[in-house]
């Protein structure tokens, strides 16, 4: 068939279907953080799911080879990206269930209406902070810095877009933890299972996943620990699992 | 010299100077959780503390051991712990700089006065629930559960008793951390630092430890996960160096 790969894009396996994605190196590549949030994601059968801010349709592709869910919609405001997302959902036939729509985060519940969802899942830009940013208007840099929405907007916009009792899964970086869990309370979306990565055992965590109930009663589960590497080099079994070698 | 003990108490060694504290197993004895937040908790030389709810005063002697802090004092509401911490405080010849003073958390503010301390510490009562509490007047069961002061409480009186810039040491227990941390932000508490206890490394966690900085910026470092045995009743290296055995 014919992958319509544009100038500097190429194909990535997903070891998972038979899958493949489209990326530019010079662009956004996925990173382990969707892999992980993709394990970490629980969507039942049937469920309809939103991905806000879903760069090359990562998230998406992943669910809907893991899960038995009805839909999946990725959101992307960056036109590129948006575009090779749809040419990956293209190539893997998969035009049926997975959804890739360009527009801004910030009007999502206007775009899709209120409280149209069972699961939402976000690995937002991590990075707060807009100083130093040589090339505001890079995609790798919207990607990674709140340029062009916020942490406060993802939660705000999931918490219009979620059913009574929809889930929110979200991937972030550890030291903005305090931030994170005080914005999901206060949006009515109560932290309910947390899982801190961390890349040897013995090591600081550098990403967290969380999962949000719509609604839910205050009371959480910190899992046990994920740690990525037995030694340089070597992934755990439990991550070469998530991955699908 | 005598030790003066009660009824039912018994004597117990620190592992630290040489200090021995009198506990009463029908009442209340220090855990893991009481050491481990001696561990954690940075006291610099000449600094005030307070402990908040200080049963035996484990956490004010351990910390004068450990620290070259100015004053420890200890704030319980129990007679009976208030009197077994001043015992142990006398038996250690430690009257000089620590002070044990019978009291309500709630009214701390006023029997210490604001902006008094530059380090307040707590090991609270864990559970919120007070369904099923059959004797909820026992000693016990006011050191475990909300009876007599909940974590608001602890947390809003921290908020006035602390300098600018002051430091919060809090153990808790993880299920509670979207509670916690929100309501230290919501206080001026900013957690800065966080440590996840486990009692295996592919366990839960069973505590978290935190310190929260008054007035301090937004972010915070999730450290190293600490894991309590190396295999069933064998203590990993850090914990014995934290026991000071």
């Amino acid at each position: 068939m014919d992958i319509q790969l544009k100038n500097g894009e190429r194909l990535d396996e997903l070891h998972r279907n038979g899958y493949q994605i489209i990326q530019d190196p010079e662009r956004f590549c996925f990173g382990m953080d969707a892999v992980l949030l993709a394990g970490f994601t629980k969507v039942r059968p049937g469920e309809k799911v939103l991905d806000l801010g879903t760069g090359t349709g990562i998230l998406p592709i992943l669910l809907e080879a893991r899960t038995k869910g009805a839909s999946f919609t990725g959101l992307e405001i960056q036109k590129e990206s948006a575009d090779m997302a749809f040419r990956s959902v293209s190539l893997n036939h998969l035009e049926d269930r997975v959804h890739i729509v360009t527009g801004d985060i910030r009007e999502a519940d206007r775009l899709f209406g209120a409280g149209s969802y069972h699961v939402v899942t976000s690995n937002p830009p991590y990075m707060p902070d807009l100083h130093g940013l040589k090339n505001p208007g890079e995609a790798k840099a919207i990607a990674r810095h709140e340029i062009l929405c916020t942490l406060e907007d993802v939660i705000s916009q999931t918490a219009r877009l979620l059913m009574p009792c929809g889930r929110f899964y979200l991937v972030h970086r550890p030291f903005r933890l305090a931030e994170i869990l005080t914005c999901l309370c206060s949006h009515g979306l109560e932290p309910k299972r947390m899982c801190m990565v961390h890349p040897y055992a013995d090591r600081e965590p550098n990403m967290v996943l969380i999962e949000a109930l719509k609604g839910g009663r205050s009371g959480m589960t910190v899992e046990k620990p994920l740690v990525i590497f037995e030694k340089p080099g070597v992934y755990r079994s439990e991550i070469r699992e998530i991955y699908g070698y």
